[in-house]
């Protein structure tokens, strides 16, 4: 059952799908205070929030706040209230009650879910306008499902897009990319894409490739298909200023970049320097830009990521200009502690400044709107602006795309990574909790940088990530510049990998049917185990298992020298220790506490009574998996499983 | 056995104080390259290494590297090599040999614990010049006790020293001070100390007081230590220039600060703004530099904090023209990726430069060493200044001293806190793994700002943090400006905080005098599993309990919402589940694994067999604590513990 409230005069964010008659009164539960900016819910002791997707810390988010606001923000420390999307939708799990509570606004809401107060849950908009839909349910899983159903079918991606991609900034040329895949084809690691970061590009122009990296481009697309591999290119929001570059002057032509109060353009600066933004919050502007990915389309290429959509601005001329006065102030001073954090706070203001992103001004449904109203709805209409073009382009192919900014809404557009997370131990723990609430908000097509993209990896740190991220349907490797080199040949003996890589091939036929049933069903992939074992209070509190599917539970090793783990098992469960397809142990195991040994290269899965979790022999390419290979690992039950596609 | 090895010419660091005659030959069981700048040894897959002091990641320190090089840096993530200390003592502990080595040289010297490549540890010498220790022993344990037996006793704070301290940049007052004091007497939580940062100086000069902020500070110094609170006021590196401060005026004309090639006073800039650094590596330096203590002594001072000493540098004057003098080419331009990195580049790079780090030199026995060779020395020595003055002027008193940065042989002086740590449930872990490798290396006077320096605590953060910390000596709640207050009466309900602070009360007996048994003894407070079972490949593996002396284990809780942990008993214990010291569940629990439930305020103490747990009833100083309320928890045994002093 969901209510739908109207608080204020809310704009349109095409969220939701579904025409829902408002409810008059009060949002039940919530206590609003006189200003209406804020609700409030006393929790219990006991009481747990799920949801709020891509968010710091675990998969409860009870205990932290969390500012739903873009933030290009590489550092995902703990004390983030801000990542990369706007995912404002949570459910709250109480011994007496659940419910869901989706704020639907492209401005700032503030969720504190027992940060200044434990007992309290506050939901805190810095606008006035937004439409609450509150959702009652029987359970978690119940909410959830409810709230997808109004929100419209998260995106499915071509099946290419379950086998590894491995990315790295930059592969600078044809040759540098080649390798790549002669490298992975020579370890025997199976590999479905490989991804291009900015310096394919002409200068960092969208929609062109640099002529000496790539002098024929097409060629080497349908060179690098012919065996099995797509390429990847990056597309990011910000169109550099260059006379003649044909994306700039239609743009400009078209009116379709972002504007001053004063009408005149907005000139910000990313990658190429200065850059117009398109203002993807207008349906034409959309058409017009999402008509540009044609033109790789046209030679070949079959996915995308949309990068810096938050949008990430470097500076703006207007501010930098401003910067650059103020710093001659403080030439020849005793800086002391007031001088000199005042001088260095005005460089660290310089990216991203909240300032900027009330410089400009989007033209929404005819009228113009503040940027910073409607911030959190950027990245979502690129991505959207891409996905409504491939409905017009291609409507028969299934192409990849997904995006580092988002908003609910985008899931049926694309998926999401969740950003430049870095080669941490407890980053391959974050990844592990980002899943259920990222899926909770409709992001199936979700995962992380597996080895983590800042800093240097370790051989141990890559091989658990990837004992984890082989079940994220996004399996992707991604590095940052100057980092330790970490594509799966590069680490040192590459067995192990090829190893993790085929159980991820094997298992495909699984995840990806998985994946289609939770579309299907409005339902998560990566559930916590309190969405399967609501009254196991030892459940309820687990932080780092996971449920995959229907059939199984994980449980990663994200510890380093660990040799294994404690595991909690809600109920008598079958124990797969994989080492690779060909080899595991298998063990019936009861309910309750237990310590596993988990080696470097074994991968504890667990089968759920009455389930089977069916594998095939992997291939080195997703497309030549062999059906015919299948066979079912079960715990009872029929030992069938049921594909629905 | 030890054997001492003599590489190049090395400096004396005066770390070790027992003639070792060197041996000739090769170090044993490492290889080392033809320059000799690179000791390797062969790993198995299952050796550990222990040790390297104060450093990120876990208590084994495999599968990371560190550069002991002391850094001024808070960003303590698990990428970073260097936090504030030098601490290049390390046990490697394999199936077939356990084995120490102490390498003592001023310089930077990188410990590849299996980063490179998982089954090599690589010693890199930046440096030709450097003595190594090479330990053989019986146990890790043994080991270690060798080691410390050549670096002299670790220095023995007062025992107030082990009550509870608060700290916060800053408390800007007497008022405020005086708030705080009342509010702990108020909320009947034990409190002995009061810490004074920067801001109680005169204009940040080191050995002044603000007349403003305390009118007559000795008079109120005093007032607070007839109520049973000392003050523990902030010491810094960097003296102020300024004409008519005696300090500056003194060190000029005694010529005591550090110059540049030239011979003219090297000018950086830290909190007062511009200046001049002591050459605390001269005798004579050190005396003068002691002395000033004096003044705060004569105030009835009993303890101080030694801080910026690695040295940290806000910038130096000659670099800062320079960046001034770069900036102008920045103006007007399209600054893309390349421009606008190199521009924030420039910035980011004034504090704590590497090149201003050899822009000065330091008068060491006689000879000018530029001080990037003699770096890591640099904070030892101001504490060594410190701790020689305190043997003059107050021989008969011990003074509290504990400093940021720190090398080996600065344990007999004072001991450490671990920095500029976050309010991070990560941190609240990190300062569980950092405890033993600190005491490895002397450090036993140590402990992490509790509840986190940077970044907002959370009431339940604080409660696990304290739960831990009750444990360590130095025992203090420090916050930074512009953080969530975090006195324990500010939090929320101050009952559970009075029973975690009583709790550590009523177990100082215990703890001060296993600290008295550990520095007689040259042991270790805090043991890895490890230590004491070293046959026991589960226990080995440990990485989140620690023996406590030598009588219990402790499990802290570091996980957000988790109501209780998996805990792993290497032989059968009695569990002490305590809420306070009078409330408290007892337990036999066999060994193995075991889930146990740890509630918000419940602290999990294991007693091993055979030992007893001594505690009394808690009281509000620790000078008012009654030995005669003594008791002993025991698990077998004669019910007997032992005090040796």
């Amino acid at each position: 059952m969901i209510r739908k409230y109207v608080i204020g005069s809310p704009m349109e964010t095409d969220s939701v799908v579904v025409d829902i008659t408002p409810s008059d009164g009060r949002i039940p539960k919530f206590k609003a205070d006189e200003a209406g900016h804020m609700l409030t819910y006393v929790m219990d002791d006991a009481d747990r929030i799920y949801g709020l997707g891509e968010t710091v810390r675990g998969i409860n988010k009870r205990g932290w706040h969390y500012v739903s606001n873009c933030s290009d923000d590489p550092n995902h420390h703990e004390d983030k209230t801000s990542l990369y999307a706007a995912h404002n939708f949570m459910v709250v799990v109480s011994a007496k009650e659940v419910f869901g509570l989706y704020v639907d606004t492209p401005g700032k809401v503030e969720f504190d879910a027992g940060y200044t107060d434990h007992s309290i849950l506050s939901v805190i908009l810095e606008d006035f306008d937004a439409i609450a839909y509150f959702i009652d349910g029987a359970s978690a899983r119940d909410v959830v499902r409810q709230f997808r159903g109004i929100i419209g079918k998260s995106y499915v991606p071509p099946k290419w897009g379950f086998g590894l991609g491995q990315s790295r900034w930059s592969y600078v040329n044809e040759d540098e990319v080649r390798e790549v895949a002669d490298r992975y084809d020579e370890a025997g690691i199976p590999l479905d894409s490989i991804y291009l970061d900015i310096d394919y590009m002409d200068g960092y122009k969208d929609f062109t490739v640099s002529d000496e990296a790539f002098p024929d481009f097409k060629e080497f697309v349908d060179e690098m298909k012919s065996r099995g591999i797509r390429l990847v290119p990056i597309i990011d929001a910000g169109v550099k200023i260059e006379q003649g570059y044909d994306v700039y002057e239609e743009g400009v032509a078209g009116g379709h970049f972002v504007k001053k109060e004063d009408g005149s353009l907005l000139t910000a600066a990313v990658w190429p320097g200065r850059v117009h933004f398109p203002d993807f919050l207008r349906e034409d502007t959309r058409r017009w830009f999402g008509d540009k990915y044609k033109v790789l389309l046209d030679a070949g290429i079959e996915g995308f990521w949309n990068d810096m959509n938050e949008p990430a601005i470097f500076y703006t001329e207007d501010h930098l200009s401003e910067v650059f006065e103020k710093i001659d102030g403080y030439k020849g001073r005793n800086l002391d502690i007031n001088g000199f954090f005042e001088f260095q706070g005005l460089i660290d203001g310089i990216p991203n400044n909240p300032e900027d992103y009330r410089l400009f001004y989007h033209e929404k449904d005819g009228l113009k709107v503040r940027h910073d109203k409607v911030h959190n709805l950027y990245g979502f209409n690129m991505t959207r602006a891409a996905g409504e073009a491939f409905e017009r382009l291609c409507p028969d192919k299934r192409i990849l795309m997904f995006s580092r900014s988002s908003y609910i809404g985008m899931h049926r557009y694309g998926g999401v990574w969740t950003g430049d997370n870095a080669s941490w131990w407890s980053h391959l723990l974050l990844n592990v909790q980002q899943m259920p609430g990222l899926n909770m908000s409709g992001f199936l097509y979700s995962g992380a940088d597996t080895g983590g993209f800042g800093a240097d990896v370790t051989r141990d740190l890559m091989i658990r990530w990837i004992s984890f991220s082989i079940f994220t349907p996004l399996f992707r490797n991604h590095a940052a510049m100057g980092t330790r080199r970490q594509e799966l040949y590069a680490l040192g003996d590459s067995g192990a990998f090829k190893k993790l890589v085929g159980l991820r091939y094997a298992l495909i036929p699984y995840l990806y049917n998985e994946y289609l049933r939770a579309v299907r069903d409005d339902d998560v992939i990566f559930a916590p185990l309190a969405f399967d074992y609501p009254d196991d209070e030892r459940a309820c509190g687990v932080e780092d298992q996971l449920m995959v599917g229907r059939s199984i539970m994980i449980a990663p090793v994200y510890v380093q020298n660990a040799r294994g783990r404690h595991v909690y098992l809600p109920e008598g469960m079958k124990m797969v220790r994989f080492r690779s397809m060909e080899d595991y142990d298998e063990e019936e195991l009861p309910g309750g506490d237990h310590y596993l040994r988990a080696e470097l290269g074994e991968v504890l899965t667990f089968i759920r009574p009455g389930c089977s979790l069916p594998i095939v022999t992997p291939a080195m390419r997703v497309e030549e998996i062999d059906m015919k290979t299948l066979k079912c690992l079960s715990y009872g039950g029929s030992g069938d499983y049921e594909f629905i596609e």
